[in-house]
């Protein structure tokens, strides 16, 4: 590609989606302009280059939007494949790393929500369930560096910047993911002697500050 | 790729899931095995082979499972890349035909078994909402032959499946798939034509007797 890539991303900082296309970016070198969205007023933009879903993050390359995250990673990966790459060749270790992260996808935010928003029994079954799908990626994490092996990889991009909101789960859920997982926080902390990781994941306590105002504005205990 | 590959599909005929796999499979002109599961007494292989959601369809390549159906077409795409695309090249195109796939994935199989499942305020929700998503489809095909352009390619496949069921949906929902989206139907049918399709795709009917019995196990008039 050439240097005169126009890259724009449309994201809202706590954003665990948005984490993955900043992480992706980060690891190829390519430089962007990041627009915060305001969710509760979202730009024209936002709407045009996401009528579907009208969900942040979008990446907008040379004028034309990809929506969602995981494809979104994808195409970069695709777009600029020479540096740090993120998908494995192997037409089998993509079909189960894109397994891992569509996993990921179906059940880490909207569990990790209900512990956050919920009380009582469905905070219970969701604290129950997300540390069954937690301790499922752990054993297949197992003794590997990284889940794409010896480097960082697609399922890494997905998972890590939950990492950012494991501080809201264990403190709104009273459990701790370290305590249930230690091994997954060891990988976390590993990936985040990354720059690109580094950089991108904020800090758990400034997210949980967002959630409790969050909490507030839904009227919510 | 040699001619000693072992292909076995576990799957259950009424799956639009499964169909999309024996679809990719024979536009690939790869022999394969179909093994019907019981999925009231699913096979150890099964459960073996997909532990973790223990459902149809899985796809087992030389003794490597691949679970998820679009995961297992993009595989098949990636092992037997000469004979017929699914996924286009272009990077962009790509992540387009994903997009549209996972809207299909999101959206069409949950509001299709509300409609056969459900009654009163909740059947009508979903009937509104899935004529509502069948337009959108309708629009992104456009004039184009296939959602895949001038060749059928990985969001026909995702799609098509659905054509076996649509006579269900119009029964169970009292509406017809044909009067609100015509061009969708006119593209099924261009689909059909293709034996990779027809040769796959069960009748309307032969699903629906299937939904009639399932009801009734279920305790749903």
């Amino acid at each position: 590609m050439s240097g005169k890539d126009e890259v724009v991303l449309l994201d809202f900082w706590p954003s665990p989606f948005g984490m993955r296309l900043r992480i992706a970016l980060s690891e190829k070198g390519v430089d962007y302009e990041c627009r915060e969205e305001n969710l509760s007023d979202k730009s024209q933009l936002l709407l045009r280059s996401n009528p579907v879903h009208k969900k942040i993050p979008v990446l907008i390359h040379n004028g034309k939007p990809v929506c969602e995250s995981l494809i979104a990673v994808q195409y970069v990966d695709e777009v600029w494949p020479r540096r740090s790459p993120i998908l494995p060749s192997d037409p089998y270790a993509r079909a189960q790393a894109r397994f891992w992260a569509d996993y990921i996808d179906k059940k880490i935010y909207d569990l990790g929500r209900k512990i956050w928003a919920t009380k009582g029994e469905e905070q219970e079954a969701a604290k129950r369930e997300l540390i069954e799908c937690l301790k499922l990626l752990e054993a297949e994490l197992g003794d590997k560096p990284y889940f794409g092996g010896e480097s960082f990889g697609f399922v890494d991009v997905a998972l890590v910047p939950f990492y950012s909101w494991f501080y809201t789960y264990d403190t709104c859920g009273n459990f701790s993911v370290e305590t249930e997982c230690p091994k997954l926080i060891l990988w976390a902390k590993r990936c985040l002697e990354k720059e690109s990781v580094s950089k991108v994941l904020p800090d758990g306590e400034k997210v949980y500050k967002l959630v409790l105002e969050l909490k507030n504005q839904l009227g919510l205990e």
